[in-house]
């Protein structure tokens, strides 16, 4: 990251964090230059991104001002938990399809989509690297590598675990088609058809898919915008139906994008330790944190083995390569087989592009530039939502990832509202798609992992404008 | 191909044909080169390709002769079909795995293996091709081609089946990860837990993995080494069991080799539609034909879209790139979003690398090549199984694909000697992985598609001693 984008990523920092408050004046750049001993230049150009991304304003003749916004929308409340739990089989399967549908047009605002935007990866740079790589490709690797992955690329992973402070041996690691492929193995490793298995709620709908695909009973256990899943109601959710695993996203949950604090997760270990209870941690997003330093994964605590963690590099560097993992700890040998039997094995040539890219050392600075655009951008797309939106919005503000979980007023309908969004151009991801019981109903889910511009605004502005209109009726 | 290629794989045709016969002599070089009106010394290289491959000898003075076998083998008996039919659940992955795990060794002989020598492919080419692909790759076809697959990859699928007279709308296409991700998300998209399906005896152990896996009980039918799957009995287990489903190899079934004839295909095609069966078609070795063309799929006689055929480029082009498909009629929405919540969509590079390797048209000519080293490889092989294995011996004579299926001696216990075989750094695939019975006991599948040297033929010396060992007990 250059110097400049370092200082605008302080500055913006400090707004998110309301160190900085709307309407504040920012120090002069001599004396910003001066403190930092750094070129008055340098401050210029981190001054000039912080307006052209519109979170700053220079009034001439006077200096540069955080900007302010229209309102200043509430957090979210944390979740009801009455009436929620309860152990059902799974059918939300059309509706999430037809919401996938909708986001994978180029021409319709990506509001719903599940990635961020594909320009924001270092596409030419691993093209380069594949294209080396696999001139040089030893066709044997292709007989060798079948089942658990590349080796290179389990060494380079398990590397990265260690720099964490993770214990995850090379043998633990299945290289698999993505996350998805290696959450549904895990799944399958650990559950047989009608076992129950605990899951946050809201969800990733992705884990609905796959219970449902399996077979299994889900009791939905609610999370919370702050602390991730209710600990209490978790445990006695164990007592109570006797599941055979649980599915949970530790680090920036998608949809709600809470980070569950370390004591917390402590908590969650031991009692699944207790019960010895498998969980399959999802962590996709864990790597695009805005604060310090990487949150921790509750892999880091678990002593047995009970923990499958899976992750993947399609949302911090490869879209389109499918490649992700699974560090199954006791479970390693069951998923290794089960890949074995599901698709032999994972693309080879995209997996050794990945362990060469990540051998050369790149992956850590793309990783802290695409951070430094996503805590911009949230910045900038929570302006327009608090200008367009009903008064009455309330709107989570994560430590990470690219989703904003947005409670509309009571009387929006968000499946209506995806719906005539969608004949405006424009996707949403609405609450019930993320519940088994299609709670959620006045939820949408908003991502801004696109760039913001005109367009953006654009579209949000018509948003509020159908939100307004639904919640007048 | 060149000139001198095509001629000696038509002598090697006839050699197979028993046209020329062991111990004949060919006609002279000057007189072939006035026959076929080609120069001497392209006739010259190609008795001297047939020599090296060890189909023909020089005698000095005299000329050039078929090489004779030590003793012919018998070809196979038509299956048993006693007692063989019964409904039941399968467990038979910890076997497979262990046989699968031994073949993936650089160091050992791979007889055992499922994989042609990688080195038959055109990984150069691919490689240039991926080189140019992802240089080019537009980001946004990260997110566009979700789900079914990039749709020049899906057309030109579409256009091979065309001109093999096949009507596969592009729509009915789906990208999967390799064959085996096609044909497990076919059998999820046709049966619920507990149903039944019909399988072929022996079959393909993924097929029982699959099965295994997805909770389904399996009626075996006998297949035959020259018929394929026995359709009088398998036309009695719908009527007994009524199965959700059927699972087929139609041409160059693995193990038997066997080649369904047309008049069989057609007639299981009205089997199926009269019942409303669904048929699972695994096509994976239809394009290494050895006669004159490809065989048709039973796809080609569908007129209600009840058959999903899956195929691959693994065992044709490109090992490793994971790129296989299913034309899946009228389940095609069913094994779309079967795909989209199992693995969310396969390799992009890998896909758009073939699309664009195929639509440079040297597909054609690689597999004409490949197809004549398969056939001077089968003749080879068999020329050292006839002289080391014992005089009991059976062998199929597929007229495709790199499997030989053996029966050996009645007292042979094949996993027995797949272990003594292991200990002599030879790998073999027993007979009774390819059965849920775990019938076929002294059966082995033994892969010709790895170039025949010296080390090949020690190699088959020792399997036939220790085969002659157990035999004597």
């Amino acid at each position: 990251m250059k110097r400049y984008e370092e200082l605008a990523e302080a500055i913006a920092k400090s707004i998110r964090d309301d160190v900085l408050k709307p309407g504040e004046k920012l120090p002069s750049v001599r004396e910003t230059s001066k403190k930092r001993g750094i070129s008055p230049s340098t401050v210029f150009e981190a001054y000039y991104l912080l307006e052209a991304r519109g979170l700053i304003t220079t009034r001439p003749r006077s200096g540069y001002y955080v900007n302010s916004s229209a309102k200043k929308l509430r957090p979210l409340a944390e979740s009801k938990t009455e009436g929620l739990v309860k152990q059902q089989e799974i059918d939300v399967s059309e509706l999430v399809f037809e919401v996938m549908e909708a986001t994978r047009s180029r021409s319709s605002v990506p509001f719903g989509s599940a990635f961020p935007s594909p320009v924001l990866f270092p596409m030419a740079k691993l093209a380069k690297t594949m294209s080396t790589t696999v001139q040089k490709m030893d066709p044997w690797r292709t007989v060798e590598d079948l089942g658990p992955g590349d080796n290179e690329l389990r060494r380079q992973i398990a590397l990265r675990y260690r720099i964490d402070g993770i214990d995850a041996p090379v043998e633990e690691i299945i290289i698999t088609n993505g996350a998805l492929e290696g959450l549904n193995l895990c799944l399958a490793a650990v559950t047989r058809p009608g076992d129950t298995i605990l899951i946050e709620s809201p969800t990733f709908y992705g884990a609905l898919q796959s219970i449902e695909r399996n077979g299994l009973k889900a009791v939905e256990v609610p999370s919370h915008p702050d602390q991730g899943i209710d600990l209490d109601i978790f445990e006695e959710m164990i007592e109570l139906y006797k599941p055979k695993a649980c599915w949970v996203m530790t680090n920036f949950q998608n949809p709600l994008g809470s980070l569950m604090p370390d004591t917390n997760k402590k908590r969650l270990v031991e009692i699944i330790t207790k019960n010895q209870l498998p969980l399959i941690e999802d962590d996709v997003y864990g790597e695009l944190y805005f604060d310090d330093k990487r949150p921790t994964p509750t892999k880091t605590y678990d002593t047995e083995g009970l923990i499958l963690h899976c992750s993947s590099f399609s949302k911090t560097m490869a879209p389109g390569y499918r490649i992700g993992w699974v560090s199954a700890g006791r479970f390693a040998k069951q998923v290794e087989r089960l890949k074995l039997s599901t698709s032999i094995t994972t693309s080879i040539p995209a997996q050794q592009t990945i362990a060469n890219y990540l051998a050369k050392g790149g992956y850590d600075r793309h990783l802290r530039q695409l951070r430094h655009l996503l805590i911009l951008q949230q910045l900038r797309y929570l302006k327009s939502v608090e200008q367009y939106f009903p008064e009455e919005t309330r709107i989570s503000r994560p430590h990470g990832g690219y989703f904003f979980w947005i409670e509309l007023p009571k009387n929006v309908d968000a499946l209506k509202l995806h719906r005539t969004a969608l004949n405006n151009g424009i996707s949403i991801a609405p609450g019930p798609i993320f519940s088994a019981q299609r709670r959620f109903k006045n939820f949408i889910r908003l991502n801004y992992g696109h760039e913001w511009d005109e367009q953006v605004d654009d579209a949000l502005a018509i948003l509020g404008k159908l939100i307004a209109n639904q919640s007048d009726l």
